[in-house]
């Protein structure tokens, strides 16, 4: 598939390679084509990834991935040109983290929205599916480096097919099914973007960022 | 140990109860000495518990369990009185949900403060400790209902004593000392209390309850 990657830090360069991995075209998206990181990353994967503005990157996906740091999500969407987002899946896995008033940073949307919810009702015509943003990236990408990859995720959005295809994605990145937890509609992107000063914490507490929940009952 | 539990809900009869099947003594405090549903905690409890107002149980407990609903807590605290708080500890396990906005409910304060931050400024001679708000109350005094008492839970507070003390009070409700995190000081309960909104979410999804997390690394 032709996927582009929107944002060109750790969480993108993680994703993108993976999605590489798995045999997909990558389109590291940011704001100038000139980006030296994007271009590294095109580097590195030789003849199966290309960069660009948010524009062409979004021109060649068929999925985008958005990467981005939650506070610029919504203006990279919008660089990006409606016309080439509508009718697509959006798979946000991004957390509006504001680090403007100090540590440990707030969020911004909270508590009555999202920014998972903010992307759908600026781009109605896409289908956002909120995933994979309750963990570092490298267990997105690689849940079987804890705990034999039995641990949590979730997904959320509004249509049912773009969160059946998330979930082949998720699959395909070694997810288990049974452990991929559909939440409901996209307002429940509160919940798991909620869920990241918890994570924070336990991160500050425990020194080790490569830990996630498992749901038990 | 003479223990205050404010609040005559199911949170407050499941910890008042586990307290006294443990040996301690209990006063249930509520607004009203008259209050029926308290009245009906002691008459099961003939003789192993008593119950007042929110002053007289701060009076007699050595510890006070904030069992009341969180948007309360503050008055209720400040109707038991300083003078009965002061170098006592405060085990919060309290939610600030707010209902009045629909469903699901929003959190008040939230983000940049929490429920149990707002306690300790403003009761700063007690000791808070936030503790168990992250489960449904079943599962507080009994953590092996499931997975063989292996999950997580959480504390915060400022002082270390105080800390201690909880985490004891926790075994003693067959918590797994390696399953007892304490994540920092006071403000961490921003964290365990903007857990709520997923705990909801993975509620309403699963419609179990009978859940909890387990960190996994």
């Amino acid at each position: 598939m032709n996927i582009a990657v929107f944002g060109t830090g750790t969480v993108g360069n993680t994703i993108g390679s993976k999605l590489i991995e798995l045999g997909h075209k990558v389109m590291m998206g940011s704001r100038t084509a000139s980006n030296e990181k994007a271009q590294a990353f095109v580097t590195k994967h030789m003849g199966k990834a290309s960069s660009g503005t948010f524009e062409n990157a979004a021109a060649f996906g068929e999925i985008i991935f958005n990467c981005t740091s939650g506070l610029g999500s919504i203006e990279a969407l919008q660089l990006a040109g409606e016309s080439n987002l509508n009718g697509k899946i959006i798979i946000d896995i991004a957390n509006p983290l504001d680090f403007s008033k100090g540590m440990p940073p707030s969020l911004s949307p909270v508590n009555t929205n999202s920014l998972g919810e903010e992307i759908q009702k600026t781009f109605p015509s896409t289908k956002v599916v909120k995933a994979l943003n309750t963990m570092w990236c490298g267990l997105m990408v690689n849940p079987a480096m804890i705990n034999a990859a039995d641990h949590s995720t979730f997904i959320s959005g509004d249509d049912a097919d773009a969160k059946r295809k998330v979930k082949e994605i998720l699959q395909s990145f070694s997810w288990l099914e049974k452990n991929i937890l559909d939440l409901g509609d996209i307002t429940t992107a509160r919940g798991t973007e909620m869920y990241l000063p918890l994570w924070l914490r336990i991160y500050g507490a425990t020194k080790n960022g490569a830990f996630n929940i498992k749901i038990v009952s």
